[in-house]
């Protein structure tokens, strides 16, 4: 059986002492339906605690520092998980995982931590990319990690946009609405500590975004916003009256998922 | 019924005059048998000029400026055709090929040309690109375009191996030999006008060959054989000695065809 990201985790089991495992996972997200483990459906998370359990031999729970969705990619995500001591190779461990899940999925490092580290509470930040190509025609090499826009985008105007974003700001209107019972709270409310376009050459654009947490759709719909303003169909002001709207259809639609890639976890 | 690469073509048909048409064409060759059309494969010629073909409706045929194999990229490379110069619109012609062969295949322009001008023939040198990833662990983006050597190369033995290459010499040890007919002549002697490693960091390196032609499998034998140098399984004088020898068994197995890519096309 394998739980997902409760967070809580048992130090010992009845086979005697767990360690905990970090692996550093980069994937390409084509495939899959996004990194959380959903029944008959092929995820990241599925297809790694599959392949971690054939080699270790008992149940894993992983947690994550960052749910990607559908389509999405990974450079630099963290995945933790507890592992029986007993035994563990993980030079081998993660030979294993890269021989059955490669090439999608590659696990870059695999270590021990401090029993108390946590892919996902342990993080202090998180840095996605998003990478636009900004050409009149496609490029066959960038189909899959790069939204491609055909008309100018005026990169000064898409910068412009982006400053207002960075502080603390509630989200709502960047945001898909959380599933959550009748009457629970929950907030929107998060802090980006960086947003910056960068101008790569050949038409390509990269925006990093750097934040303490992200909700879901949050990097998607800032950018779909942020583009329409490059092209001229809303002004970068807007972007300041979408932030104080708390309101969904004050911001555009979200932007492809596979222009998406989460790039780093800070710890 | 579709030819390809005849070399020679009609200057007007039986339905009006004909306009030579230039398109410089990129493809993720991942999926396709190589750019020669063959019956009952997949092909990037056979699946440009069916869908050339469906929009101009007549038959056409296609000369390539470079042979590329299968699993073989390409950024830069020119196909010309005849085309009935009755309603001709390159801008619609360009669009509709680009929307059902996209996104693997890419029209990046489409011109007429002077009647004499030939893909092939008017070609005054081919540029390829080979990408390696030196790197221990493998990335889920580089998969299908880049060759993953995870034991460390040698950058200044690949450059040292490289340099007698360029210039004019006999290169049947580095290509597989053509199915010609008994007693028929054909030469191997290619001129080598640049042969060049660059170091774009992260582990990624790429070797840049220009030369006024190759033959086949002659980029991949080469960089097999320089890296086995970089590896330091074999000496750079060794690739001296294959040069000499025009002994195929002097050089190393082709690299993988994924790591390939013609670049451009100089005329």
């Amino acid at each position: 059986m394998t739980l997902f990201d409760t967070g809580e985790s048992e130090t010992s089991g009845p086979s005697g002492p767990l360690v905990r495992v970090r692996l550093l996972v980069a994937y390409d997200g084509s495939g899959f339906s996004g990194i959380a483990p959903q029944p008959a459906v092929k995820t990241v998370g599925g297809t790694l605690a599959t392949s971690i359990e054939r080699v270790l031999r008992h149940p894993v729970m992983l947690t994550v520092a960052g749910r990607t969705d559908a389509g999405v990619h990974a450079w630099g995500q963290v995945v933790t998980f507890d592992a029986r001591a007993d035994g563990l190779d993980l030079v081998s461990l993660q030979r294993s995982i890269n021989k059955v899940c490669g090439p999608a999925i590659v696990v870059r490092s695999a270590e021990v931590m401090p029993q108390d580290f946590d892919a996902r509470h342990s993080a202090l930040a998180r840095r996605y990319r998003y990478t636009i190509l900004n050409a009149a025609t496609p490029s066959p090499f960038l189909a899959g990690t790069a939204w491609h826009v055909p008309e100018a985008l005026d990169l000064s105007v898409l910068r412009l946009a982006a400053d207002p974003l960075i502080g603390e700001h509630d989200f709502t209107s960047f945001c898909r609405k959380p599933k959550v019972p009748e009457g629970v709270g929950f907030s929107m409310t998060r802090r980006v500590l960086d947003a910056r376009w960068h101008d790569l050459g050949d038409g390509l654009l990269r925006f990093d975004i750097e934040a303490t947490a992200f909700c879901q759709q949050m990097v998607r719909s800032i950018v779909g916003t942020l583009v329409e303003a490059g092209l001229g169909k809303r002004t970068p002001a807007s972007v300041v009256t979408a932030l104080r709207g708390a309101d969904r259809t004050l911001a555009a639609p979200p932007a492809p998922p596979h222009g998406l890639c989460l790039w780093e976890v800070v710890y």
